[in-house]
């Protein structure tokens, strides 16, 4: 079926969605994105998604040409038009067309494109593989994954699927999502230096009545020896890590407050007014 | 005047080289890229920029579709197409058209753009403004280059023209250039985790000569307190640093012995075989 994107003005076929090579995204990396699901012609946690990028764009100086209210408008009129079950909206903001290859442009590129999307299985636990590595400007979902990218044929050959990065002992984050460990059902994860995730800052401010979650520095130690670790992402929700490098956890189940949390968060993302 | 450039097996006009966003260097900034000058239609050390070039693909796992036979024969084939007394060519590589947006494609992209180059006015010193940052996968030419573009807003509110990297107070490099310091008539300049760059290959290899230049560890404090300071970089040869932060390096003017080695990297370059 024909999928329609949005560029700069305009929407079009996704297949016709170019830009030229002196875009400063492509040239350089130096641009931002985000990424939503939308259930049903809903899409989740959106303002939150939006105020992300929004703050983000001024992290970077880059200008987001178009109202909150025209890029909601844009973004309804990509659902209406890739009617799916589950959609995946990626919206992308770049230093636009360079003059000399280094220096922003006037005006930035902006681009939403919308793709069929399907979870993975939310039962089968993750992998991790630790890597010492800190991401410049970790608060900014930047287009820079040259990293991980990099490390994939090694997380092929070790049969892990995604890397837990730690500096100093330090752990912050993996490469598309946030960690927290649980520790005699009481749950932590970094506060610093971490994408400010929006599925984590639900998590945070909202399951507090269900379990207390602490932001602290935590270590790489700690996490060998937690009880259960989880990792959150708004692609994914909430999913268990079952293994990190050689340390099994829970017998490489999901464990119980790691199951309690899956089941609120789908609960939370199907009932919550601000959620569409 | 109409330019041309090359992409994935064509030669087109340079205003329609434009990729589809599913391209990775797009996406992840996940890419390499090279940069030589081409003086009077010969390019200048090309065998060792594309040696690099082709190096940093293998450790990018990336596969340069092209035979260096095919890569110089295209790269002629330009300069002949875009006649110009200087021209500076880029060669980037990307992890091609992605299906997931995040695992590199079977096919990279490949691309080769020529455009018309000026120097700067060797004369004019550098200001440097330090900052505490390490690249990621430094010795590779990535397209990562987030941090220098974000602080270029602070560099024109010092007034400085580009930054010099230290981590746990040891120099590494600038954004687009290696550094190097003169005390006491020796050379020092550091020995890992910066750019293979080809100015910087040439002066240790040949300049020896003239004068002695040792790769080890450099720190910030010391750098603060050389004689003299200058970087290398393909696209500007020798350039005299001037002042770093608060420091003003002879009195603003080009030194003695950064003086003598941009006259004999001037010599070289014109006058080397394998120059061509």
């Amino acid at each position: 079926m024909q999928e329609f994107s949005y560029l700069n003005g305009q929407i079009l076929p996704s297949e016709e969605t170019k830009i030229h090579v002196s875009d400063l995204g492509f040239l350089r990396g130096y641009g931002i994105f985000d990424f939503f699901r939308v259930l049903k012609g809903r899409p989740v946690f959106l303002q939150d998604h939006l105020d992300r990028f929004e703050k983000g764009a001024k992290q970077m100086g880059l200008q987001v040409a178009e109202s909150r209210e025209k890029l909601q408008d844009i973004i309804f009129e990509l659902i209406r038009l890739n009617p799916n079950e589950l959609l995946g909206i990626k919206i992308i903001l770049t230093g636009g067309y360079s003059a000399d290859g280094f220096t922003p442009a006037e005006d930035p590129n902006l681009l939403i494109i919308p793709k069929p999307f399907t979870f993975r299985d939310s039962a089968a636990g993750l992998k991790l593989m630790s890597l010492e590595y800190r991401r410049d400007i970790p608060e900014v979902k930047t287009l820079n994954y040259v990293t991980p990218i990099r490390m994939l044929p090694k997380l092929k050959e070790m049969r892990a699927d995604d890397l837990l990065y730690y500096d100093q002992g330090l752990i912050s984050e993996s490469s598309r999502s946030n960690v927290f460990i649980v520790k005699d059902e009481r749950i932590f994860t970094p506060g610093t230096a971490v994408l400010p995730g929006i599925t984590r800052m639900h998590l945070i401010a909202k399951c507090g009545g269900l379990f207390e979650i602490e932001q602290r520095a935590v270590t790489l130690a700690e996490t060998l020896a937690a009880d259960e670790v989880f990792v959150t992402r708004s692609s994914q929700r909430i999913q268990a890590v079952t293994q990190i490098d050689d340390r099994v956890f829970n017998r490489g189940k999901t464990g119980k407050i790691t199951g309690k949390l899956q089941e609120w968060m789908m609960r939370e993302e199907l009932t919550l007014q601000d959620a569409y």
